[in-house]
């Protein structure tokens, strides 16, 4: 379907198809609103050295240069953002006298990187974020909430069957503390490629890069066996494991606490999986990711976590917690296994159909009148015969076309080009259907159904 | 007001002022849409080979590279997009197979130009677009209907005073071939600059930078001078600069229907201007700007007209038409005018209190009723004294503050800390009034009179 990529990694959509993205980041941003998080937009680039150093990204930044550079008018330093996490810490310190903390801000953007495009992987991809940052210590409930947050619109949207997987970077570096491991944050991103590479992949990289052992590289790799929803089971498995120190309790009960807490809202799609790691380097304690279960192949379709030193200028220090929303990675496969799909192909309810050069005006009055009173409509540029101007509406699904009266002895008429009914119709009065009113987003759910009965994750 | 620039030409807002520019968003699409456009958006980026060659702004663009650029993996030479014109005119011609003409689409994006930042000058800034393009021919009427569409928009905005004022290319062309002037372009692009520098200025240029006689100069000026509503007088006007030509007369004519059509719309708001240019090369006959009146010194704040040549393969063509809208602009003027102001600084409707550490989870158990029934809410981080609690929902301006009950003999109470009043509240039941829900935009209509009454050119 939809998705049109001239440049590698640049997705655009087709009229209809972006409606229905329209529709997501409309319900995205009414559900982050529904939680208190408030509206911000940064601007697309930031100094180099705000967004470099901060783990496996680096490598992937756009720089930005003027085409004609004059020396006296030179930008610095300067790149497009490559998440939203980022430049809302840059916003964050920056107008922190202005600001009101716990600040709780939502932010939906284009955001670049230089990733080798694939399946679910882009260039330039629209994030929907949350987080909530406090002064100088955050409660771990907030840490729930942001994960609940993400958890109500995965159960609002229709997508496929959706889970959201939690880990505890305290919890992690514990236990490599534990194994005797110093290069932490070398391990962390070997670790996230974990679902991408396989463990057999990851166990190389752990004994080549990094020079482990093969006992403490298995150690590593069996810590990322562990996917649980008992608080229990996983206090026996990290026992079993034979690790204990302060960090590991600390991110054990910062995870209970989430898991217990989502448990009872009984939706059945939070689990705690410690081989979770992510890439970035600023997360401190909960890191999170969701999935499409259903396409195990996908890549992750949300993730975040805490970060405690991401803001912080020395004198004191701003922790926070977030989680970002992949909008286009999720639309990606929703358009493309024909999930979603919009009514018709533009707003306009009513063709305007006309009925010869010199009755021009008479078309544009019409379409006037009825857009006075609400009604989204346009008028047909050329005098040709009706059955042309009637396949226009039939190709983009305009529901309704009205033919003006041909002169006084006549009445205006309007089509429904579905049932091919034709009635009398006056221009101050008439009215579609609600339904008919506006394009509408259908749910498609044959697709969904099937997707979920083929998958063998159920 | 609210407008931040940390780097020039970079403006973000603060939080409840994004509001502010997301109900302008809001409401220029549902204009949008009732005149029958359909959204697209195209990718940030462009070839180069795409971007440049189209006039004035060639100057202005922002090329892209890789941060850590490796031999294999390298962008080609790409920019981002300065308008949304010619991003849409490429992806109008890559998907022509797939698309239905007319073709009617509305853009609202970021766009970037490399300009000097100043007043209303920026170099990143939303723009709203809307086009038509057709195959072969374009009816005048379009020229009509896009003009009408965003006077549509300024008489709905609680913006100042606006006017739109129209020319037309091949009227300016014909004028200054019937003067004997070869170089067309470049005394467009002087003549555009008019309302900025000033005729006196202009005069130099033309006489310096293109060689020009002091009489086809003065001529070139009296020609700009003419402003007029009455489709008589400019024909007079036209005439009495003795000058007639065939394009001349083509001009006249798309003119006079345009200024014809508006005038019986009575909104007095539509003007004939021949001193508008516009600086982009691809125009070739309408073009036409909007101006906040009140604000002289202020720039464009829409801008647009007719490409019958940017679509083109040489097989065939595409003639379209379109205006574009510049939101921050508008904006940035609004705000800092004090015209428009959020209600609140957040969407919380109401703020959860924390009685103890202990009671959290009831709290966010509130919270989560409120919001399964479409209250906009979040919870307090620290269970300190209810003065603080209170206090912070004052600086965010959030209506009310819910106190859970301490113990079981006592009810949960609400507080509206506008008015001071506290009542018992029952989770299950209370709702706020309408206007409380949600964050509102509030018009200053005291501003908006002052800015009328003082300016002379009411």
């Amino acid at each position: 379907m939809g998705m049109l990529t001239s440049i590698s990694g640049y997705p655009e959509w087709l009229p209809g198809d972006r409606f229905v993205e329209q529709y997501f980041v409309n319900l995205i941003q009414k559900k982050f609103e529904l939680f208190g998080f408030t509206p911000v937009e940064t601007r697309a680039i930031e100094p180099l050295s705000t967004l470099a150093s901060k783990g496996e990204v680096d490598k992937e930044i756009f720089t930005l240069r003027r085409y004609q550079a004059t020396s006296q008018d030179e930008l610095g330093d300067v790149g497009l953002h490559f998440d939203l996490t980022v430049p809302f810490a840059r916003y964050t310190m920056e107008n922190k006298s202005q600001l009101v903390f716990p600040f709780r801000r939502y932010q939906i953007q284009k955001v670049w990187r230089g990733e080798r495009p694939g399946l679910g992987r882009y260039r330039e991809f629209l994030q929907a974020d949350i987080d909530i940052v406090d002064q100088n210590s955050l409660t771990i409930s907030y840490d729930l909430e942001v994960i609940q947050t993400i958890n109500e619109i995965m159960y609002s949207l229709p997508i496929p069957n959706t889970k959201i997987f939690v880990n505890n970077r305290k919890l992690l570096e514990g236990a490599y503390k534990s194994f005797g491991i110093a290069k932490i944050h070398e391990t962390l991103r070997i670790i996230d490629k974990l679902a991408k590479i396989g463990e057999r992949q990851v166990y190389q990289m752990l004994l080549n890069n990094l020079g482990f052992s093969p006992n403490t590289a298995s150690r590593c790799i069996e810590l990322g066996r562990v996917v649980t929803q008992n608080p229990l089971a996983l206090e026996v498995a990290i026992k079993s494991l034979g690790c204990k120190n302060e960090l590991i309790d600390e991110g054990l009960s910062e995870l209970t606490y989430i898991m217990t807490a989502c448990n009872k809202q009984d939706k059945n799609s939070v689990y705690v999986d410690l081989s979770i790691a992510r890439g970035l380097d600023y997360y401190t304690g909960t890191v999170c990711e969701a999935k499409f279960v259903d396409f195990p192949k996908y890549p992750t379709i949300a993730a975040g976590g805490r970060y405690d030193n991401l803001l912080s200028d020395g004198s004191y220090q701003m922790p926070g917690v977030g989680i970002s929303l992949g909008i286009t990675r999720m639309l990606g496969l929703v358009l493309h296994e024909n999930i979603l799909r919009p009514s018709r192909k533009t707003p306009t309810c009513v063709l305007i159909a006309l009925v010869s050069d010199d009755e021009r005006e008479k078309s544009l009055e019409i379409a006037n009148q009825l857009r006075t009173r609400g009604i989204p409509c346009e008028t047909f540029p050329r005098a040709v015969k009706y059955g042309k101007q009637i396949k226009y509406a039939e190709k983009l699904g305009i529901p309704y076309v009205w033919f003006p009266s041909e002169d006084s002895q006549h009445t205006d008429e309007i089509r429904d080009i579905r049932n091919r009914t034709q009635v009398i119709a006056n221009v101050e009065k008439w009215y579609p259907p609600t339904e008919d009113l506006s394009i509408q987003v259908v749910t498609n759910h044959e697709a969904l159904e099937k997707i979920r009965t083929k998958s063998a994750y159920r």
